[in-house]
């Protein structure tokens, strides 16, 4: 989903009535950014509060390459990271994920092996059908063992875009918060459905709801599960006890536009770059009784503070033997504070730009190469802006291409490299880029080899269903990750 | 000012909290359109609630171009036409306009003459400064005579972006505002001030207080002003007895960005265009007690409606011996309601576009001419889409490019001529040209001849300022209308 995705943030058709109203009662953010331009390696910064190129979620097979944990991937989230809920745990938290894991799907990578107590969901994107002989379908987890499969079992519909996928993800939310709630435990719940990923699917009651075609139904149909969540938190009582925040993985994908792609608003490109169209995201937090109705904040903010911040709710501290890049963003959230600190956008394993302030400096461009380009893969449909959206790696690190996102949201109009706004901007980022790679120990890359006998043939619990798929052959390679 | 600039429109900076909170409790219209990408035929539209191919505001001299009324204009709005203002006087109303006329500048074409009883003002837009002997620098009316000139008596510091014009505006507004109260008349305000157009401006209080740079300090200044006119309604007790509606002339002008031009959101291009960035507009109702609050409406509007809607609000009929391009939208306004009317976009004498309900289809495009765009200057900056942005007029008439702008509100993707969608929406909207072309009498077209005599060099009232200068000889010559 896109920072433009909802009527809050500008959407002209304006369909996120419950979202738009979370924000009303809560605080809206304006300068919310993902960790990483594309879904897996944004998710584990989510669950370790640190950059993927620190918890291994990148690759080294080729420069500033996205890479994500497709169903044949060796990697996974390393047993050196300690995820929110493997922390949480210790106050007592029960851990719940719902939906997309997508931190490796081999045995020793699964959710309740790192802090999670109940899952039901996938480990991969519902990518597919597959003819189960040289690709099998999805499966989809309840707690340790798979429930069956996407397509399979969970039907979606690719032709009518139709599937209840998020209708179950909504009624196990609900289920877990009164489960919780009966027992009096604390909770943590990560809600990760994966709507609004291609193939972009909505439930029958929501398809052909939407202004904006199938795309919009899923955005109704989700915006309609948060307001049913937060009036079921309001109706158990508990909403002045329950920290909610909203957000998503990456920008929305232009290159599924329009029929099953969203908006970025007024920013440039989309998912796949580290232009604001693919890093900038829809955020709200919400808290009846702790934060003032109606806020906004321009924080600059991070998916990777969620993890700071939800161990600050739990009164606990983050780990001290490694570098989090998370921050608590109790202070903003609470008293209106504003946290100086950088944004750094990487692409793989490289620091393609950073923001501080209003200012962002670009040390690398790319949107993907004329080869991908000149077969219609476009992550900036529409936009081109020259010697910005690049189709060659083009590094600027000795003179960065500087914008103002303030005059200039859209990254168009580089400053002057002769302008004193541009010499002092650029020695503050030099200064920030300098003290973050002095710190800077990157993981091992998780994300490199590929191997199609790791896919998800016979996950457990395949033999009670009669639902195991005999594997291939062993045969590792580099995975290839073309942008 | 552009549909984006507001940040209930999504703006990313949210610096307008009383345009904002005007939405709040008023009705936000996000389908709301001027009557032409450039400033003169949009508010002779307003003004007459007619195309301005109707009113005469629009040039033969070349295809499809926009034309205005600059100092060397000779014509102007016709006798013939029906000014609000002079059919508001029928039921009593004392009228005012505040700020840019734009209507023609000749005696015969003062706003006195046309239904105003009051004017503070200038005739054109603030361009300058002039020296005096090629060129007259443009006058500031009180009423029916100057009261001095721009950049000489009404300072506009270019180097500073500094002037205190709005805030002159502003008091002038909440003066009137208190003088009719006082004396319990009904009254129209036509709050036109020239701000946010380049040379972009600010008083000393606001510049520098925005993120966006000079045009955000502009448009913070707006913001501010019309807070201060809304509070001070209320704090006479007339709020509930006075109609007031917010919009725009034209979408931003992107030519003038990053430094002086806003923003049209997700929509493509800018002023001078009919793609959506240059007609699409924020718009805002306000009415308290009448209008409920948070509304949010999806009709197609015009500023042509102004002049139906206020008619209807001060219980009279609009003209019937004439074509009337307005509607009533108090239905929408109080109860909700849809009306069912396309919306026909004109550059200067051709149909480039029309609306009707979601789909849009283009029967001409263009943005501008290489020659023009190779210079400089560009409408869409950054935004490029092959075959739509054209910069040679081209003809669609016989197979219409047609977006569908739920899906697709950046006008990036036109649907297959093939696709039953395409056949259904194109017969119906052909349907509708038809009609529109049926009735259209094209007025007498006032911006075809420019003459240096008829510069502002003597207005009246200059001797008493000693402020009259020499007009050259007459040399009328058809007005060249590059775009």
């Amino acid at each position: 989903m896109g920072w433009g995705d909802l009527g809050a943030f500008g959407e002209p058709s304006k369909e996120t009535p419950n979202l738009d109203q979370m924000a009303a009662e809560g605080m809206l953010f304006l300068d919310f950014y993902t960790a990483s331009p594309l879904c897996s390696p944004s998710r584990a910064a989510l669950l370790t509060g640190r950059l993927p190129v620190r918890n291994g979620f990148y690759t080294t097979n080729g420069h500033a390459r996205n890479a994500y944990t497709p169903q044949d991937i060796v990697g996974g989230i390393p047993d050196s990271e300690l995820l929110l809920p493997e922390l949480l745990k210790k106050a007592g938290y029960t851990n719940k994920i719902i939906g997309k894991w997508h931190l490796g799907h081999r045995p020793q990578f699964h959710p309740l092996r790192h802090g999670f107590d109940e899952w039901f969901g996938s480990p991969n994107c519902h990518f597919g059908p597959y003819n189960s002989t040289e690709r099998p379908n999805i499966p989809v987890y309840r707690d340790w063992d798979m429930a069956g499969r996407y397509y399979e079992d969970f039907k979606i519909n690719l032709k009518t875009g139709e599937s209840n996928l998020t209708q179950l993800y909504l009624q196990e939310a609900l289920d877990f918060i009164s489960k919780q709630q009966a027992s009096q435990q604390p909770f943590f719940l990560y809600w990760a459905i994966d709507a609004t990923h291609a193939p972009v699917y909505a439930s029958k009651q929501f398809l052909g709801t939407s202004q904006r075609g199938l795309y919009g139904d899923a955005v109704r149909e989700i915006d309609d599960s948060v307001g049913r969540i937060l009036k079921h938190l309001q109706q158990l009582g508990i909403s002045e006890n329950t920290f909610v925040f909203f957000t998503s993985d990456n920008g929305a994908a232009l290159i599924s536009a329009p029929k099953q792609g969203g908006s970025n608003g007024p920013f440039l490109c989309g998912k796949q770059t580290t232009f604001e169209g693919g890093m900038r995201e829809p955020a709200i937090a919400w808290w009846p009784g702790h934060i003032p109705a109606g806020g906004v904040s321009h924080q600059l903010g991070s998916v990777m503070d969620l993890f700071s911040t939800s161990l600050s709710l739990a009164g606990l501290q983050p780990p001290s033997d490694r570098q989090i890049d998370g921050i608590d963003l109790l202070p903003v959230i609470l008293q209106g504070k504003l946290i100086d600190r950088p944004i750094f956008y990487y692409r793989g394993n490289e620091l393609m730009a950073v923001r501080a302030g209003l200012y962002k400096a670009h040390f690398w461009t790319w949107s993907n190469s004329w080869e991908e380009h000149s077969k219609g893969i476009d992550f900036c449909p529409g936009q081109s802006v020259a010697g910005v959206t690049t189709h060659t790696q083009e590094e600027h690190t000795y003179l960065p291409l500087l914008f103002h996102l303030g005059r200039d949201p859209g990254e168009k109009y580089p400053l002057s490299f002769a302008s004193e706004e541009y010499q002092q901007a650029v020695q503050h980022i030099s200064g920030l880029v300098q003290q973050h790679r002095a710190t800077l120990v990157p993981g091992q890359p998780q994300l490199n080899v590929c191997d199609q006998a790791v896919m998800n043939w016979a996950p457990p619990g395949c033999e009670k269903l009669g639902k195991c798929l005999k594997a291939p052959e062993s045969d590792p390679k580099k995975c290839s990750w073309p942008h």
